[in-house]
């Protein structure tokens, strides 16, 4: 079962704060539902992120009781803006919008009925292509991966993440497909622990051998020469490289490279925003105190602790051995490469696209 | 009132691990009761760990039936074995029980009931003398806190960590109280979460200005230049200057150093092993699984996952910007200054011991 998927004009997904206690499956008929599902992350990961707004706008297109172009295309206006609001980090979120607004905007399409079906088709399209560019993602990334290695891995980036299969964790279950010995050393990422409860739930289903330990454990075991290599996945790669990604993810950088360990946020070309020169303009979201302060309806803290709690940290590309994405694996200079790793993913896209079925 | 005193021939210790949600003493009037506290973390924090074991030695001379002196020496001997298996890292422990077996075998004391008050009065002393000495290292530390400054701080140092006062959040307390504004940014400390629960906790009491963080946010806060200094305590040091630490310590300090944010343990001449050359000498303890997946009674992994918990890890010495103690700060090269801290130090405990009240 996917992530997020379409069944019946429903947008569908796995519940992820119920994981991995329980496996529930919510429906949503209303976009303004779906934008209040990233919110409060009954789905995250940034490539997943950006299919279910995808979703979310194909479902606004059905909501709209618009019977011309133009009036439809307003309420999708003001859909995307509420789906746009949801989260301010992960870049998937705009481009799929951006997206679902050009194929909503095709001049072809003058009837309003059309632009639903094409937002439905589009939003489909968008979801299949993730899949198979996390494949492609998976098969370059394995090639770092060597029979025996640990891998050490923060917060979830599998199936979960995005709409099947996954980002950094999909590496790993290609080199486990492949017939490597993988163990996983799972930081559980805190505050929200998506590593504890999302990618161990995901590497037990696939019996892949796998370690939990805490966010501050991994500095033991990188400097111990226990770990041959870290992956991440990424919610925006500017253009010079720089990655923001779960909060916690810099100091792992840091350390990894002190250690002379590889470090590789695995990521579709859909995460890097080249109108962005540098990651000091990625904007970084504050989430709520209670997150830190209450873990599955445990206080931990005092009351009336004051609390920050950013969700995301920005590593600098210094830190990075590489960037896995769909088109190969980007090395410095990051600019360079990464133009060229959108441009051929665009490409590719557009003849897709061109391409009749 | 202190974290572990005698009263009424009893040890009485706050249950650490009820805080913040309930201030409860526990009494022990069986030594082995009490090497079972040290395990179980009721206390916790080198330096208590050390008057704890201390305390306990005192008790196990009064629940000794013995009636000769060497009887009594044996079993003051089991007992000491007893205290010793609590836990691995924290030196104090065994610098305390061999500093209790001194007093108990001073050739001075014939009677069995003279030993038994000399171990009294030498667990007392050494808690007094606890207290003493993390005011000077409070006096010490707090020139490097100017008005104004952010403090990162790991774990608890605090009153709770010692006998009372604390160690790095005494030199915290010491700067607060000569009038100078700090903050103190919390790491929350996974995963027994001292942080959360205990430093706040301490913090909150004296209305020192606070915000608690999950650990993964600590790489957030130093890139962003909010971090002026980093204080942490210490379970271990080793004569090069080598530092056993809270899980976690290393990391942080492997990433303060990289944005050049001043970083010192603060530690009684006690936690300091001259024994050991270097830090890959210290045992580091592993504790139980259920620390990780269970958070006050909720799991939050999946059931039967793997688990590595190693309750420390070690900062090597060049992280290190100083080490603060009760006979001044030392600095590089470190295996001169601390032996001559600890010289120091012990001079004066033999100064202490011999001048009569």
């Amino acid at each position: 079962m996917r992530t997020v998927f379409w069944e019946n004009n429903q947008v569908k997904m796995i519940d992820q704060r119920q994981l991995p206690h329980a496996f529930v499956v919510n429906a949503y008929d209303d976009y303004r539902a779906v934008a209040d599902a990233i919110k409060t992350m009954v789905i995250r990961g940034a490539p997943a992120i950006g299919a279910a707004a995808a979703f979310g706008m194909a479902l606004a297109a059905l909501q709209s009781r618009a019977t011309d172009r133009q009036t439809l295309l307003d309420d999708l206006d003001g859909a995307s803006k509420i789906l746009a609001a949801s989260r301010p980090t992960a870049v998937n979120l705009f481009w799929a919008l951006e997206r679902m607004w050009r194929a909503a905007t095709d001049e072809r399409l003058q009837a309003a009925d059309d632009v639903r079906a094409a937002l439905v088709a589009e939003a489909q399209r968008l979801a299949d292509e993730d899949v198979a560019i996390n494949r492609r993602m998976a098969e370059h990334g394995a090639t770092l991966i060597r029979d025996g290695d640990t891998i050490l891995h923060h917060c979830n980036t599998g199936a979960l993440a995005a709409v099947d299969w996954g980002t950094a964790l999909g590496v790993v279950f290609m080199a486990h497909e492949q017939g490597k010995r993988v163990h996983v050393l799972v930081d559980e990422t805190r505050p929200r622990l998506q590593g504890a409860a999302l990618t161990c739930w995901e590497l037990m289903q696939r019996s892949i051998p796998m370690t939990l330990i805490a966010d501050n454990a991994a500095g033991y075991f990188l400097q111990a020469g226990k770990v041959n290599l870290v992956l991440v996945g990424a919610d925006r790669v500017a253009a010079n490289g720089d990655t923001a990604n779960k909060i916690g993810t810099y100091k792992l950088a840091v350390v990894a490279k002190e250690n002379g360990v590889p470090f590789y946020p695995t990521v579709p070309t859909s995460t890097v925003d080249l109108s962005l020169p540098s990651g000091s303009e990625i904007p970084i979201e504050m989430r709520d105190a209670r997150e830190v302060t209450h873990i599955r309806g445990q206080m931990i803290a005092p009351a009336g602790v004051a609390v920050a709690n950013p969700a995301f940290d920005v590593t600098p590309n210094r830190y990075l051995s590489g960037i896995i994405t769909e088109e190969g694996i980007v090395r410095a200079p990051f600019e360079r490469g990464l133009k060229e790793a959108v441009e051929k993913a665009r490409a590719r896209v557009r003849t897709f696209m061109e391409t009749p079925e």
